[in-house]
């Protein structure tokens, strides 16, 4: 019986149904169902029997979803009705008190926490293996010089692993990011009811722990009406596919013919349909495209939930959409760097011409200066006078005359001068903690090799 | 002298300076260059007397800025470049020498993350400010029923108290967030320099120590290339604003005349231009207007970093005015939510009225059949005939027959099912872990107070 | 042949492939291939005989994919690709000519502009039925008073039907700017092949008048390059699901126990899996909830299009997933809205009762001493202190003594005062062109059906 | 008298008041002002000698406004505000009449649709300008050739103008969409009053007409609640914001050491704070940055107006702010990318060169396949070859043997290839309308200037 005498009309089926995309909570489904029977019984609101049955019952309907057999009916609305039916059908009656004390509004708050978890851990997984591949390549180009930029123009050399390194940093942030995410899925919404607690004396701490969370969500409305713990993955997801994105960013600026750093392996590019000639860092490119995507999957959930007022709203549905497709997303760029860079070729001889631009030693001239007692802000004026005298007359630095030098700042040293131009000492020099000085960067593989071995 | 032959286009100055909103980083630009300037000393770059005369020179521009009497010049750029300027006209040539060793870029940066980490520690003390008001209104309210929602029906009854309590627990979750905030603030870009590092053997970790940070930023491009700390406050704080923008929603609805169970203060409310009686919760509606602007702020920000090369790009410059503004929109949305709750008057009369509503027993109903060995299932099918019955005749549920009930199911006994809707106990029937039952809402007071005490 | 040496990645295809949401574009694909191997021969590029094997090729293609047939091989990374492939198995090698004076390039630029175009005209024809449901809704309800809010505070009665035509006006503006988005889908990218023209003396004219575009786009990089059209629709969809927003947003306020204005069809509302009382508004909720997805869908393009240099990049191929899911939303939602209001019952009671409300009165009671000669604003101090006169003492400001009238102000006449309050002429009153007076929403109504028809 | 007893509380009043943004309307609102009470006056609800002294007081605060000497006061919350309390200090009594008929829900839609209209005016004529400047730069550069890129990737040659007009398109796209932006705002709020139209027989089609509105908007209702027209003029400038990010991103890289194909004018670019060097595309990279900051302006409109009950809600206020500052953003980048482009040198030997390279005639390579009856799509997989050989082995095309070209293919002619290697006709051949080919370009140059004179 219900208390409608009219059917749901097929257009309000098509946009209340989510069948479609939250099948794929199942596994949680199936988990949190068997907790909650075994608690069930446990505080003898249901007995022993009746939990093992519905036990049994729940292990067969799980392994037809696992066997791609569960046979959908067209009254399925979601997994959850979808699985309590099915359980009914295998179990009989006693399938009906399965629903005992919770409520579809913390059932499904408990399965997108738990996926959510889950994902968090195997994202901070995935970022685990990329700060590897990171730091793997970085060590075999510890000493190759390549320009550093600011505004992208050429500003100081630097070594290739320092460039790589910036990354790993990155990356290691954003796994902390997803470990306190997991941290915010540690609360458990189940048993909270439709909003207002059960009528039975339950143990939802045992549900808790059977399920891996710390404790039960201490307020049975934040329970249903919270989804920070979805938010905060998808802030997360954002900011890794922002790092991302500038990778990828980069890796398609390298590949140019201009630049011409780095050639990604033919099993990560693409040819074209009209140009046979082509070599499309299509991959790169994607990394880089995607990351917009998920800033919006996350804007959209806040704009859902903008102004919502408490508890349970059906537009908590919008939810799960944006948590799995940004998931799917994720995995693929981050095995798309993964793979990008294990199987990457770096050009020496195009990033060591690069890094020997005169013009970017310039800022070691003034440093010259300064160590001769010259106020830093005066010697960058005699240098950029230097530079502007070169450029106008189409020479490089070296080629500027002894008297010229003399006329830019009595305290310019020609000698000095001559002899840091033609050192490849500008890298070496920059030793301050953190710098791109041989050492440093040895330093830094140290450091990153350490949280990856501590993780 | 400059390399430039051209002056810069009052347009390009006018799209390039930042100084309209980057001068209220001032006081850390002071703290950081007295840092440095010390620093500099320390490691003998710059003589003692030569730190000592930037540090009495800093503070005599500080003393200025503080005032509103420090002379900025057509040429000031930047906060940074104005304070530099202003520096050398008070101590001469000297002044020249504090940007040894460091570069905008790193200077910048520094600025920004002490500035996030400073407003973060407000938002964190706003928030605990915040829970106090909601604790203790909520202990004011402790037996209050009221209806509680799903769909923006009425679902079940609980107490004021605990629906209140939904919001202690987001803002204490908020609060965490900011604390990871400041976490996130923790590493020290200054000694960057532009990029790579610097010529001069410094010692990164002084500076650290002296500005509160728990050491350097380990490599130097991500040192200028990163803007995390601030995307972490922007989500962080888009979240909490999302917080807000319910609890503004709920306080909208609730003042409405249908609803009726507030009282915004005349202090926190306003009139209308037009129409003499009304009495507007503006305040109520800007909590929840503000949300999507953080939001964007958020989006923005992640959208400027979108593939973007390292290292220091002018596109950062975008950083500042999203934080700024995001943080004066959130302090005046935290004053507004703790000043509406501090004064806000619940109407008692209209709350229980609207909790009083029979069919808001109904699930207690269906349990009355679940304790006698009903399936909850099918308990819920002969409530929700009850149900139909009961509306489609026009009549509440108390008012159907004892043959009515008999013929619902067998199972329901008419006797208790009058008892239990005459009883005013659904409330308290509530008893799981989280729920709305007396106790387990006093439990949840003592939790929230323990967690203010302990910050 | 290929230049690779190295098959892709399978995490790379997995990344890369398209085929999964592309292949709704197939009617598209083939329309615009016959229309090109049409003109192909036309300019004598290919012979009449191998055009009609392509045409007759493709038309089983066409086929086999209406039918659901068609065989999809592994290697099929996008429709296009899979079409070509299908058709040269059908046709031979002739099926390689088709590909002659075009490129995937300005195919799928094609493409994606047919979809938007079609999809635009069928939006514009679904918000002319919603226009017309809403009229209708509105013309059954002509004079019933309903509280018109604002702050969502009772303002000033207005009739129903005259709020209802708010939503009318703003669909009539949806339906606008979909046409508008139908003209920027008026250019034919085709034949701009790779990004610069082809080495063909083709005719660009004949294939945009096959295919019903006004003229080909006049620059072969911006072919290419441009997605401005699938930005256009997106706006327009994102404006007109925010204005599905708000109806929702009402529908759900109206369907409160506390507002009680409505109630929704069976057909349109759900029950709860625990709480068999419940009615729940999802559809009403779902509409609400969908906006802010498809803001988000448009912000992510523009965020992919963001600093993307010319001409065609990778990244391109993000625009279609939120092209389609914002299609399908927009088209639930709009059936929702319609479905909604077609079924839907207004209690005629609560509203009456609701705008009987004598304090929204008090701008008429203004306006009776404007026309004595007071200024507005005096006017509107005079009956704000009745007003509060009346709150203070728990009074309706009928109630108010003939003394309390006259201290008020001398102007004011005791009688025309109390008849004022007597009659249920506030509506009426307000006879401004647009106002709330029955003459003029029946100006409204007539409009609106004139729109319509001219539609 | 007020209703309140109490007075606002500061918190309150800085989060409310909105004068320290919302002043710059007062032109429009002056405007609005005079032309209201000249219709007063007209429909004899004011006297022609009132209308005359709200006219010259009018007049008189706007004279205070322009000069910078209005007084403002503590109270003033907004300009509305503001204005009349000043004219009425000016004239008297008689002020308070100005609001009759009116409320502040249609005063502010009215101001915010005047300045709406005439910013997207003003953003049309910028726009018109920016194009005169680009189709200049075409001209200047019309034989120049440079390589267009698919991917990043050298593909095919194509002429400088005609890759600065596709900008010339985008940007005419835009001027049509600003004056889609103009045409929204062509109806009148004002005389809606608060909500439901008011009690005066007004004639809004005089006031329209005063204006410069079509007509007054047909529902009150919408007139107040609706602001589509805001929401419309973010969207166009989010749409040209992002061209301009594109045409940004292209500047800063051509103006790379490695692309080298452009330098930027001194007067738009600047040096660095260290390394004396530098010269960096500031101007290009803000113009790239400023894309994101307006999208966000127009999601975060979106979201205040996501599921907001009609009528006048608070949240509105939100409008004013995100309008400026997109505004004066936009103002900024259009002077910005019209400063840099008249005054950009290209380096026309490194354009040249670098679309000299071999490689990317491959596609005319594969035309001559076809051409000799080869599908094409076996002509591709040809020159594949081809080109793998030559890179395998480190050659260029042209280096390849006879031998080896007739092993690749029987119908490969050897002498046409070197031939076709040799010419530098690979542009011209692109003959296509809309092509690179020389003609195709003067046509659309014509084209551009064609639109530009008919603006």
């Amino acid at each position: 019986m219900s208390r409608f005498s009219e059917p749901q009309d097929p257009d309000f089926q098509r946009i209340n149904a989510s069948l479609s995309f939250d099948q794929r909570l199942w596994p949680h489904d199936i988990a949190q169902s068997k907790a909650h029977a075994k608690m069930l019984a446990s505080c003898s609101i249901i007995s022993d029997a009746e939990a093992e049955e519905l036990r049994r019952g729940l292990d067969a309907v799980a392994a037809e979803l696992a066997a791609g057999s569960f046979p959908f009916a067209p009254g399925d609305e979601d997994i959850h009705m979808a699985i309590e039916r099915r359980l009914t059908e295998l179990v009989g009656a006693v399938g009906g008190k399965l629903h005992t004390a919770r409520s579809r509004n913390d059932q499904v708050a408990t399965d997108v926490a738990m996926f959510v978890r889950d994902t968090a851990t195997e994202t901070g997984r995935a970022l685990t293996d990329l700060v590897s591949i990171v730091l793997e390549t970085a060590e075999r180009h510890q000493d190759w010089p390549m320009p550093g930029y600011t505004h992208l123009q050429r500003a100081q050399p630097v070594y290739l692993a320092h460039h790589l390194l910036a990354y790993a940093w990155m990356f290691l942030r954003d796994r902390s990011r997803f470990a306190q995410v997991v941290d915010a899925c540690a609360y458990l919404p189940l048993g909270a009811g439709a909003l207002a607690g059960v009528n039975f004396a339950t143990d939802r701490g045992l549900v808790a722990a059977e399920l891996g969370f710390a404790a039960p969500v201490p307020n049975s409305i934040d329970a249903v009406s919270n989804r920070d713990f979805a938010v905060d993955y998808l802030a997360a997801a954002a900011t890794c596919a922002m790092h991302l994105s500038r990778l990828g960013g980069e890796l398609v600026l390298w590949s140019t013919s201009e630049f011409g750093f780095c050639e990604l392996s033919d099993a990560w590019t693409s040819g074209s349909s009209i140009m046979p000639q082509k070599k499309n860092p299509d991959a790169a490119e994607l990394l880089r495209a995607k990351a917009p995507r998920i800033t919006a999957h996350h804007s959209a959930l806040l704009g859902v939930l903008h102004g919502l007022p408490l508890t349970y709203n059906k537009d908590l549905q919008e939810d799960k959409e944006h948590l799995f497709d940004t998931a799917d997303t994720l995995t693929g760029c981050l095995a798309a760097a993964r793979g990008m860079l294990a199987s990457i070729t770096f050009d020496r001889n195009r990033l060591t011409a690069a890094a020997a631009d005169e013009m970017i030693a310039a800022v070691d001239i003034a440093d010259l200066l300064v160590r001769a007692g010259v106020p830093f802000r005066e010697a960058h004026g005699v240098v950029a006078g230097l530079v502007r005298t070169a450029l106008d007359s189409g020479r490089r630095l070296s080629e500027l005359s002894d008297d010229e030098l003399a006329a830019s700042s009595a305290m310019l040293d020609a000698a000095e001068f001559r002899e840091l131009l033609a050192a490849d000492s500008w890298l070496e020099s920059k030793i301050s903690q953190g710098g791109t000085a041989s050492g440093r960067v040895g330093e830094q593989l140290a450091a990153v090799r350490a949280a990856l071995s501590g993780a």
